[in-house]
Order: C-alpha cells, then structure tokens, then sequence
C-alpha cells in the first residue's frame, strides 16, 4: 500500500482521515459535508498561506514531514504575531502529476502536520484537493486571543518604546542558503539552521504572554526579515534604532557568516522566513517582558522619525522577497 | 500601466486594494496585518476550493474576469449548500512565472472577483501571494445560516422525501466538452452552456429559503454531477428513483447531446460542476417547495434500499472526477 500512488480523491480522503481526527469541541460538524461547521468566538483572527515546492520548499532537502509541519506552522505563527491561540485550519492540497509521491511520502506529510496539529488541538476542518505542475499547500487558519485579552496589532507604538525579537534571527536564512548550496549535506554543518528552516516552531505561547499581560503595544510574525518587516511593524511616521550585539546572534548563523566573509549582523538583519515575533512594549515594562517571556531579547527602541538605523548606521538591502526573489546578502 | 507585469508583492497589493473595499461590518481589521480581525457568529461554516489553470480552467476560453467570478463562485456556492449566506473569504493567489499575464490582465481577474464579492456583501479579509508554475486560486470561504434557521447538511433525509434540483444539471458540461473541443468557437453554438461554464451562478436566496421555511431534509452543491453527488446526498442505506422528463433538460444540453448521438439524460446525469443545489423535501412540503423555489424541479424521490434508478434503469457511468479526470460520456 505504502508504494502506490493514491488515484482517487477518496483514497486520498481515507489519508487524510487517518492522521486528522473529524471530531473537536469547535467543530460541531467535521468534513465530509460541503462545509465544515464550526463554533467561533464572537471575535476572531484570520490568514492563508501558500506553501509551494520550489518556491517555499524543495523535495530533495525537506521530508514530507518537514513539509506538512512548516505548511501548517507558518500559518499558526501569523496566529501568534496576532497575540492568539489557533483554533482550526483548512487545506488546499496540490497533487503533483510529475514525479507523483506515493501513499508512504503522503503519509509522512500528514503525519507531520497532524502531530502540530495535535500539539495546538487544532481541527482539520476539510478543504479541497487538485492535481497541479507541483506540490503545494495552501492552508487557512482562524484563531482568537485568549478572554479579555486583546488582539496585537501592527503600527500602534510609539517613540520610546522597547523593540523585542522572540525566537532567533538570521539563523532560517543560514539554513536556506546553505542547504540551496549544498542541500542536505549542509544539515551536517549547520544542523540547528537547517532545522529552524524545515521545522519552525510558531511561538504562540509566547505572543499570548504579550497579549495577556498587556505587555505589547505593537506585535507581528517576523516572516520576511527585520529589514522588510520592522518598518511594517513601525509604520510610516516612526523609525527604529537597532542595537544588535553580533555575540547575541546564533552560534551557526555565526560560523555561517565567518566562513563566507559576510557581516553577520547585517546577514540577521536581512533574514527571512525568521518565524520568530516581532514586538513592542513601554520602557517600563521591558524588564517584566523579558522576564515573562525569556526568550525575548531587546534589540533596539522606536525613533520618533523614520529610518532604521542598525548598530548607528544605515542599513541599505531591501530584505527578503519570496515573491520577487530578489534577495541580497 | 496595463501593459506591465506586476514586479512586486506591494504591486499586486496596490491591485488587490484598488478593487476590493478594506472595510466592512463583519471586518473590524481589514487586510494588511498578519491576519484580518472578523466578527462572527457564534456558529459558522467553512470551505476551501482550489481553482488551478488546465485543472479547472484555461486561459485560451476563459476571460481573466470569467476566471476570478468562478475561483469564488464555487465557494459561494459550496456555502449556498449549507444552507447559508458567505461571509467573507481569503485567498491564496499563485502566480504564473511563466506566460505571466500584465497588469491590465490581473486587473480584470479582480473585477471580476469583486463584482461578485461586492453582489453577495462579502469582504476579502487577505490572504497570500506566491509564485508559481501556473495561474491559480485557492479560497477560503465562511457563511452562517440566517438567525433561527438550520445548517443544511447531507445524509439526513429519509424514504419517500422528493428530491429536487435547483439550476441545471448537465448543461455546464455540454459548456465544458464543448469548449475542450472547440474553444471559444464553441460559445457560439452553446452560449448559456459555455457561460455556466464559465461564470456560474452560485444559489445562495434559494439556498437560504430551504433552510429558512424548514423545507429542506438534507442539501448539498451540486458539483461533481449528480451520478457522484446523489450517493453522497443519500449516505449508504437509502437510494433514489429518479424520473428525469428529456424535455426538462435545457435546450443545448439536448442540442448537443443530438449531435454527438449521446443520450441526453444520461449526459446530464453524469453532468459536473453544475453548482446546483441537490435538496430533498418531505413529499408533502413539495408543492410548497416548488411554489417558493420557481427555480426548483423534482427529479425522484428517496428508496428506502441503496442503489439509483434513472426512468426505471439502473446506470453505470462514474461521472465527473476533478481529481482522477476519468470521464467517461
């Protein structure tokens, strides 16, 4: 069975059954209808994300697991650069008709991304299946803060405030570009970049502590790098003075940089795919944050102007584009 | 302006933002953070459909405006099954890097889309853009049923209720065997055939009114032609005695059909993506049902044993499969 090639869209539902459990308390109906119905909060948060082979991914350096588990984290941390929790998701699944993966491969993906599933307790609510050129997924995820809590949003800070990053920098951007030089061989020199780029780990718990605690006044999913994404985050009116000690950057995006002659604060600060989230909180609330949140560190504070400055000069490249693929190192 | 091809994610935004409103009631934050913020209810459905170049569509007989009206109206009409009115939806956009159409095209594509959006009420709450090897769409879709009124779901009917059809079955696929023979030709000989084709009509008012008269046992959209679709409607213990009139069929169904020495009932009951509503009602809230409904015919009625009989016969065909694409006429 784990050899052949799945033909029919039932037996591609009977998978997908396998891994994705059809019953949860938001889920009055589950799939198998033309619709799922669900039971939602009153106010909620939404997102898609498109997860397309050679252009998000590569079969010959991600397994399937890898690709169904970053599919679906990738959307989840949109969830929590909201300051929210996930609460189910929809699949737009693209079959690829050359080079067509067996059941084993499709068994491997789902299993990958029913295990994050399962470690958010978050419904599979149905979606559609296609034939395309390529592998693809495109996953919708809704979710909502916690009681009494607020949703974090983008462009409400203010001068003076303090600019956290949660999670590493620049190390996904290690990984990438090693692995599109050396492919999975890189894993073998820069293991914790390669696994930060084939398995990120959304941080929800970590923008719910934002949220709940009414810590951030500005919060995002760090996605294409602090380049492209700070002044997202600041909006046209304010700026960012960064402070980024190159000893604060991970070991590997380090050695990475070392051996190709490359600034590496510069490197982390172009990024990219980072899933890391992006915040801001008052002064006086830094040390509270960085103590609830240990993962937190302060990378710099918003300007009354706008421009960034990192480390006192201007940083010029424009970051990472996965829609332009114009990236500079 | 027309002429060029969108260069950058900030480019297509500017497109997107030109054609589609950025607020609504049911959006308190619109597009341009990580996630759209919405306001439900406390019960809502959901669905994805892929809508993928040569898949579902092709670019040589659909106009861009026809491409972006179906990419939705399919989920529409998924929500208008249920019973229920959309809401809102989401959208993953693949674009094509290779034949990449200009900005004048894409301009069309959203037109189209809107025009439909802004006919059902419903805001495009965000979404993603990427690259890709073909022009697709993927979209994700919420409803609700009116207040007091019931979720239309399938399996739920019993023995003796009639089953209805509302919109036509059978004529979307004369539009689509004609049109892969015959391209845009072919919309001359079967217009309403190639314009079901490419620009259905999903039935959300009569949706709704099965649902809010308490009329409908069981409903489902209509997609994959009603030899696929029935079984799913019925569930494995009850089956259907259809009695399909030849002369109920519409004109270039039968036209067609003629032409090509193909029965025609048996045609139209192979059909696919007809985006009809399948309905049963108990017997004697029939007349009332067709009264309310003008649009609505009745084609059989439910048996109490498995099995569909088409005028008295027992038929054979698989009909309509997106997925495995054997079709058989």
């Amino acid at each position: 069975m784990n050899s052949t090639i799945p033909a029919s869209e039932e037996q591609f539902l009977e998978i997908i059954d396998s891994h994705f459990p059809n019953n949860h308390r938001h889920m009055p109906l589950g799939r198998g209808d033309d619709c799922a119905e669900l039971a939602f909060p009153a106010r909620a948060v939404v997102t898609t994300d498109l997860f397309i082979e050679n252009i998000h991914f590569r079969r010959d350096y991600f397994s399937p697991g890898d690709i169904g588990h970053k599919a679906l984290a990738v959307n989840i941390s949109d969830i929590a650069g909201m300051g929210c929790a996930p609460l189910g998701f929809s699949l737009g699944l693209m079959v690829p008709s050359s080079n067509a993966p067996d059941t084993g491969y499709w068994n491997e993906l789902f299993a990958g991304m029913a295990a994050l599933a399962a470690q958010h307790d978050i419904p599979l609510t149905g979606g559609d299946l296609s034939q395309a050129p390529v592998l693809g997924l495109s996953v919708t995820i809704w979710g909502a803060p916690e009681p009494h809590a607020k949703v974090l949003k983008r462009q409400t800070c203010s001068p003076g405030d303090v600019i956290l990053c949660i999670g590493d920098f620049g190390l996904v951007r290690t990984g990438l570009y090693a692995m599109e030089h050396d492919g999975n061989a890189a894993a073998e020199v820069y293991p914790q970049a390669a696994a930060a780029h084939r398995r990120p780990t959304p941080q929800v718990a970590q923008g719910l502590a934002l949220s709940k605690a009414g810590l951030a006044t500005a919060c995002m999913d760090l996605s294409d790098g602090l380049a492209r994404d700070l002044p997202r985050l600041l909006g046209t009116n304010l700026g960012a003075a960064l402070t980024i000690d190159p000893a604060s950057l991970h070991p590997e995006t380090t050695a990475y940089c070392k051996s190709h002659g490359i600034d590496p604060v510069h490197f982390a600060y172009l990024g990219g795919e980072d899933y890391a989230l992006l915040a801001t909180v008052p002064a006086h609330k830094r040390d509270d944050a960085l103590k609830r949140i240990p993962e937190a560190q302060a990378i710099g504070t918003v300007t009354e102007t706008s421009g960034i400055l990192l480390n006192g000069a201007e940083p010029t490249a424009p970051g990472f584009d996965h829609f332009s693929h114009n990236q500079e190192s």
